[in-house]
C-alpha cells in the first residue's frame, strides 16, 4: 500500500510560512507604513488590529476614519477585511487584512444600536471589558461582580450580528458568564497560562478548559511582562506556552495573538495602564521588549519554523498559524 | 422659674410651614410654570430636582441649559441654588430655591474632571448608579458586585468638590461601600423602609441604621408603589413611613424625598423603567398616584399639619421639613 504524502511535506519552514493562512489574534502596534511593511515581511495573512481602548463612541468613530484613510492609502500592502471571504481575498492578493477590533465594549457606550453601527464599519471582535468595570462586566484588574444585565443585552446583540466577544483583560467571573451567555464562540484571544506565571492577566487551566470546554477559542500571546523569563524569554518559550495552552484546549482551538505593540512610547502605555487612560494606575508593564526571535510582526516566519523544529507536524502548524482563527471567526460572523 | 414659651406654639399649622424651612430632597416632576407655582402654592423653600437620569454628558449639558433659561424666565416663582446661603435667600424672598441634581452618576461618564465641572453648574447631588450597573457600582435592579475602583475615585473628587452622595436607586453592595469610602455624609434621598414593604427600592432596618451611625442621612418618600398600601396609602401612612424611619435613624438625621412626578405622561415612566431609558424593562410602577392628602406639590402644607396631628413637636416638624436637609447639605458643601 502507497502512504499518502503528508501535504507540503517537501517544503521548507519559509515556504510552508509562505503558502499558510498566518493570522494574529491582537496586534495593538502603532498604525502607519512602518507596521505594514512589517506585516508584509512577516507574511502575515490577517491580523485583528486594535482601534479603541479607552475610547468613547465619537473618539472611536473617529479612530476609524483615520485608520480607513491610512488602509486606503496604503493599499498596496493592505485591506480592510470584514469576512472570511475578505481574508482569502488577502491571502490571494498578497496584502494583510486588517480588522478592526476594540479592546473595550466602551465604545458601544450605551447604546445597543451600535454594535450593528460598528459591525458595518468592520469592527467583527470586541473585548467586553478591558481591564476594569464598565457597563457590561469587570475587567480582570478589579474585583469582578459578573456580566451585568445590559452586557447580557450585548452579548446578545453581537451574537445576532456577528461580532466575537473577546475576554482576555476580562475578570473571572464576566469571562465564565459571557461563556455561558453567549451562543456563538468566544474567545481570549491574547493570553498566557497561569500555569506558567501566576499574573491577573493569565488564564488558569480550569479557565483555559472551561472555554474550550465550550466551544471557544485561545489565541495564545507572548508579551514578556507575563511569561516566567520575563524579557529574557526566547521564541522557544513563547512555543512552549503555545503548546502549554495546546495541550488543554486541544489543536483546533488554538492560535496566535501575539499582542505586539512595536512603534509606541511610553505615552501610550501609561494610556493603557491608567484606567480610562487617565485615572488610577492599575498596573506597571516595566521594559517591554518581545521574546529574542520574535521581536517585531517582521519576523513571523521564525514562529512556523520553531513550531517545525519542535515537532508540530505540518498540518498542525497551518492550524496555530491561522487556519483555525479562520474556521472560528467564519462560525461567529456566518461568512 | 418661668418656663421658656416653646418656639413658635401659638403659630397655627399653616403659619408654622410658612415659618419653616421646607425642603423637598427629590422632585422628579415635569419642569414647567405649572410645576414652580405649584412648589409655590406648597411653601417649599428648596428642592432638588433632577436634571439626569439616564442621560450622558452633553444631554444632560443641554438639560441644564433648558433648566437654567426655564428658571431665569420664571424668576419670579424660583431661583437656582447652589449652597446654603441660597436657600436662605429663597426663603427671604419667598421663592422656592432649584438645586440640580443627578439620579446617575452617568453622566459624569468616564471623566472625574466632570464632577467639579457639573458642580460650578449648580448640581450638589448625585446619586451613584440608577437601577443598574454604570462605571461606578450598580443599582438596585440587578446583582450588584459593589462600588468600582473608578467610583472610589469620584466619590472622591465629590467629597473635595462638595457634592452629595446619593444612594436611592443603589444596590445594597455598592451603597455599604459608598457609606464607608465618602468623607462626607450620603443620603438615601428618597426611600422607604422595608419593613414597611419588601420591595427592592425599600431599605432595611440595618440598612437605616448604617446610614445613620455613619453620620448619613435619610429622606423618605411616599411613592406609592413602595408603600404597602400602594395607591390607596394617605398622607397618614406616609407619616407612618416617616416615624418608623425616624425611630431608628433619630430625628436630626431624617427629611423629606417626596418622589413627585407630577406632569409626566406614560413615556416618562417608560423611560425611567428600561435600562439606558429604552432597553430591557426593569419594573412597572402600574398606576402612580400619590397618597391622599398630598397628591401634589401644592399640598405640601398638609404634611406639616398630619405630623403636627400626630404629636410631634414644632422643634422636630422643623427638622424633618427641612432643617435637617439644610444642615447635612451645608455639611458636605461646606458653606
Amino acid at each position: 500500500m502507497r502512504r499518502a504524502k503528508p501535504e507540503g511535506s517537501l517544503m521548507t519552514p519559509a515556504e510552508l510560512h509562505a503558502d499558510s493562512i498566518v493570522v494574529d489574534g491582537l496586534i495593538i502596534a502603532k498604525w502607519d507604513r512602518e507596521l505594514f511593511e512589517d506585516m508584509r515581511k512577516g507574511g502575515l495573512t490577517m491580523a485583528n488590529c486594535t482601534v479603541s481602548v479607552w475610547e468613547g463612541f465619537q473618539q472611536t468613530m473617529n479612530s476609524i476614519a483615520d485608520k480607513q484613510k491610512l488602509i486606503r492609502e496604503n493599499g498596496d500592502l493592505v485591506m480592510q477585511v470584514r469576512n472570511t471571504a475578505d481574508i482569502r481575498k488577502a491571502k490571494e492578493l498578497g496584502k494583510t487584512g486588517i480588522l478592526f477590533g476594540f479592546q473595550n465594549a466602551h465604545a458601544y457606550e450605551d447604546q445597543i444600536g451600535y454594535v450593528e453601527l460598528f459591525k458595518q464599519l468592520g469592527v467583527g471582535i470586541v473585548q467586553m471589558c478591558y481591564n476594569t468595570q464598565n457597563l457590561v462586566g469587570t475587567g480582570c484588574y478589579e474585583r469582578d461582580g459578573g456580566l451585568s444585565g445590559f452586557g447580557r443585552e450585548i452579548v446578545a446583540e453581537m451574537n445576532r450580528v456577528g461580532v466575537m466577544c473577546d475576554l482576555s483583560h476580562v475578570g473571572s467571573k464576566t469571562s465564565e458568564e459571557v461563556i455561558l451567555e453567549s451562543k456563538k464562540p468566544v474567545t481570549y484571544s491574547h493570553c498566557l497560562p497561569s500555569g506558567l506565571k501566576e499574573h491577573p492577566r493569565n488564564k488558569s487551566d480550569e479557565e483555559l478548559k472551561f472555554i474550550a470546554d465550550h466551544g471557544g477559542f485561545v489565541g495564545v500571546t507572548m508579551f514578556t511582562p507575563f511569561l516566567a523569563k520575563g524579557i529574557d524569554a526566547t521564541i522557544d518559550d513563547y512555543a512552549e506556552a503555545i503548546e502549554y495552552v495546546m495541550n488543554i484546549v486541544g489543536e483546533d482551538s488554538i492560535g496566535i495573538g501575539t499582542d505586539f505593540t512595536q512603534g509606541h512610547g511610553q505615552d501610550f502605555f501609561e494610556y493603557l495602564t491608567h484606567d480610562k487612560g487617565y485615572a488610577r494606575r492599575l498596573t506597571r508593564f516595566g521594559k517591554i521588549i518581545n521574546p529574542l526571535g520574535i521581536r517585531t510582526v517582521g519576523e513571523f516566519p521564525n514562529l512556523t519554523e520553531t513550531l517545525l523544529k519542535r515537532g508540530h507536524s505540518e498540518r498542525t502548524v497551518r492550524k496555530i498559524m491561522g487556519e483555525n482563527w479562520v474556521r472560528i471567526l467564519a462560525d461567529v460572523w456566518g461568512e
